[in-house]
Formats: structure tokens, C-alpha cells, sequence
């Protein structure tokens, strides 16, 4: 018998990674004159992943990413006036109004009286704070968990604490990296809803998913029925 | 009889002001060529003010505070070399070693067998982790909270959490307004541990302090006697 039902936040609950893009486009468009043979996309992504054990995940640390690779690419000559346009891209993602992703309120509320219900969240603090806030769901969930990484050890620090044994905990997220591959390590149900866009960082090759046990569901409203399925 | 103590992160175990201030201190130098006039200290508090609810505490903010207010106190006119120059800043910052408070180690060693003994720190998840861990410190601890703002709600949460009155919950740090004040104010006890430096968001008139109950010692290796002062 399930008896703790965790959500992934960033686009499991609500938009993320299409903010990302559009930012990243938006930045791609800014620099791109004063750059014209490098490509930035791939740059950038170099940027972000060179500077993840200094900065973490989340939109501060894309936007001085951002800014960084502005000037290396251009070697300097990029404007200043890019770079201001680049800080008001990062906060226009932090003020973004949040978006849920279809199927979610209906999900939560069939969820929230026959599960403890749990937020496990990846990223920066503030911002997850803020955007649970602004979703209108924070009251409907248990516990929030904002964590700094989703390994194994994250999941059963809080596995542990919700006094389960694994075989009763459910995770649901779009990331195998993040929200699927190591719950299902732990022994527990994993459940991916895979969105249309993954941020390459969180890319797992088809051969390492396979070797987990794991549902896959089309949309968040589907858990429902689904957890009843594994639970009888 | 107390039966968990909690203690404050920056300042209050690890260096923190001191960084912030001498980092500052850099920023006003390389930025004072370009903007003569202004009072760079000032202009930078005004921008993190101003940035507080978009971006949160920490290093990441202050290093984009940092260039925001580089561009505009110069009107534009800095050049791309000095921003260049923050980010290295803000970076060393992050990876800036732990730097221990005299008396911790004893205070903490003195305090971990006797009580639940806590964590409460405010600001960059992914920073305070990373510090936590570099300080040795970690496995001493028996529950580690870090927070996006340090109120009466959150400390109210964590006491809970702990399930205990309020009157068997002691609070630790060198901010009065986010250590000392609302953990008073919730009828449990707070202990000033001043540090010489305080942010000056911190800042709590001698007027206001004054109307709440709480202890004030001189450093951390003091708490154990203060508590069983206060237990006696």
C-alpha cells in the first residue's frame, strides 16, 4: 500500500524549462552580433555546466551564466548594454507568473486526502519558495522538500523521515536523472511523466532508464489511477 | 528544562560579514573610476534592497547587484573587463574556505550530546549546504534548516517540527532581527552572540530590541554554562 506520494515542481507541476529557452534564445539574439562564429547555445551550456559546483542550479546561476558567456564569447566586446539586457531576462524568469501544467490541480486534489502529499524540488530555495507560493497549491501539499540535488541520498533522508519503508513511497517527475532512476534505485515507485523538453543536463541515455522498474504516465492527472493500479 | 538548541551559520559559526564587506570594498575600487561622484556603498545597498523579494539572500544576488549597480551608477560607461572582474569576485566568495567563529567547536561539542542540536541558517541553499559541509561541522548537527527568511512563521514551523513547547527551544545568533527577535517573540529562548560587523538590512533600533527578553553572550563557548544557568 502507497502511502506518500511526492511531486517533482519544475515542469511536473508547473513551466520551467520553456522559460529557459526563451531566455536562452532571447540571450542568443542579444550576443549573437558580437559573436557571429560561435555557437552559443553550446557555449553557454559549457558555461552552466563548468560553473554547477560553484553556483547550483536555478535562474541566478543562468543568469550570471549568462553574463558570462557574453563576454568570453565576444572577447570582451559585447556591450554593456547586453549584459543589463541579460540581468532583466533573468529577472523577467524570476517574476514570471506560474504556469501549471494541465491536469495538475485535479491530480493534487484527488491525491491530497488519500496520500501525504509531498513537494520534493530541485533548485534554488528562494525562487521554489516563490513559486509554490504563486501556484496556489503550496496549502494542498503535507511537506515541501527544496533540495540542492535529487540522488539517491536525498530521497532516503526523506524516505526515512516520513517513517516509510520505500516500498510504500511514490515519486512522479519529467526527470529520470532527477525524479525517476534514483527513487526506483531505492526500491521505491517511480512514476516519469516525461514533458516535451529536457534540459540536456538532465539527459539519461535509453540503455541506463532501462535497467529500472519504473511507470510512465502521459500526463499528471493519470497518477490517480495509476497508483490504484500498483496498489492492488 | 531546554531540550533543543539551535544555532545561527553565518557569523555565528563561519566567518560571513567579513567576506562580504571586503568583496564590497573591491567592487567600489574597481568601479569608482568610472562613476567619481557617487557613493558606491550606498548605490549597491539601494540595488540589493531593491532586489531582495526577486532574488533572495546570498552570494549569487550580491554578485548581480553587483552588476546591475556597476552599470548604472556609470551610466553604461564601465567596461565589460570590470564585470568580467565581479563575477571572478562573487565567485571567490562561494569558494571562499570555511572560516570558523573562535569557540564553536567547543560550544558544538559541548552542546550535540545534551540537546537536539540544530541548524537554522538563512540564504542560498546550494551555498549553505556547500559551507555546512566544508566546516566539518555537519555530522554534528542533528538536523540542519536552511531558510528562506528567518520569522516568527518559520521558527514557529521548526519548533513544532521538533515537537516541543517553545519554552524548550533555545535560539543562538548574532542577528537580532533574524536569530534573536522573533525567536523571543515566540516565547522561547533567544541568545545574542554579536559579531562585530552586521549587514545593515539586519539593523534593529536599541528601542525595539529592548522590548523583548533575551540573553546576550560574547562567544559561542559561553552557550553551554548560559544554558545551564538558564536550566538551573
Amino acid at each position: 500500500m502507497i502511502e506518500v506520494v511526492a511531486l517533482d515542481g519544475d515542469d511536473t507541476l508547473w513551466h520551467n524549462e520553456l522559460q529557459f529557452s526563451m531566455t536562452q534564445a532571447r540571450f542568443c539574439e542579444l550576443v549573437a552580433p558580437y559573436a557571429p562564429d560561435a555557437d552559443l547555445d553550446d557555449k553557454l551550456l559549457s558555461t552552466e555546466r563548468m560553473n554547477l559546483t560553484t553556483y547550483g542550479y536555478g535562474v541566478k546561476s543562468f543568469t550570471l551564466s549568462m553574463v558570462e558567456t557574453a563576454i568570453e564569447v565576444s572577447q570582451g566586446h559585447v556591450p554593456v548594454s547586453v549584459i543589463e539586457q541579460i540581468l532583466d531576462a533573468g529577472k523577467a524568469m524570476l517574476s514570471h507568473p506560474v504556469e501549471l501544467l494541465d491536469g495538475v490541480v485535479e491530480a493534487v486534489d484527488a491525491l491530497r486526502d488519500r496520500y501525504a502529499l509531498l513537494v520534493i524540488t530541485k533548485g534554488d530555495l528562494f525562487h521554489q519558495e516563490s513559486k509554490l507560493a504563486r501556484s496556489g497549491l503550496a496549502e494542498r501539499f503535507h511537506r515541501v522538500h527544496i533540495v540542492s540535488e535529487k540522488d539517491e541520498a536525498t530521497y532516503q533522508r526523506i524516505i526515512q523521515g516520513e517513517g516509510v519503508p520505500p516500498e510504500r513511497f511514490l515519486m512522479a517527475g519529467n526527470s529520470l536523472r532527477s525524479d525517476v532512476l534514483p527513487v526506483a534505485a531505492l526500491g521505491a515507485h517511480a512514476v516519469h511523466v516525461p514533458f516535451h523538453t529536457t534540459w540536456i543536463v538532465e539527459h539519461v541515455e535509453p540503455e541506463e532508464a532501462a535497467q529500472y522498474e519504473f511507470s510512465t504516465i502521459s500526463s499528471l492527472w493519470e497518477l490517480p489511477s495509476l497508483i490504484e493500479q500498483l496498489d492492488s
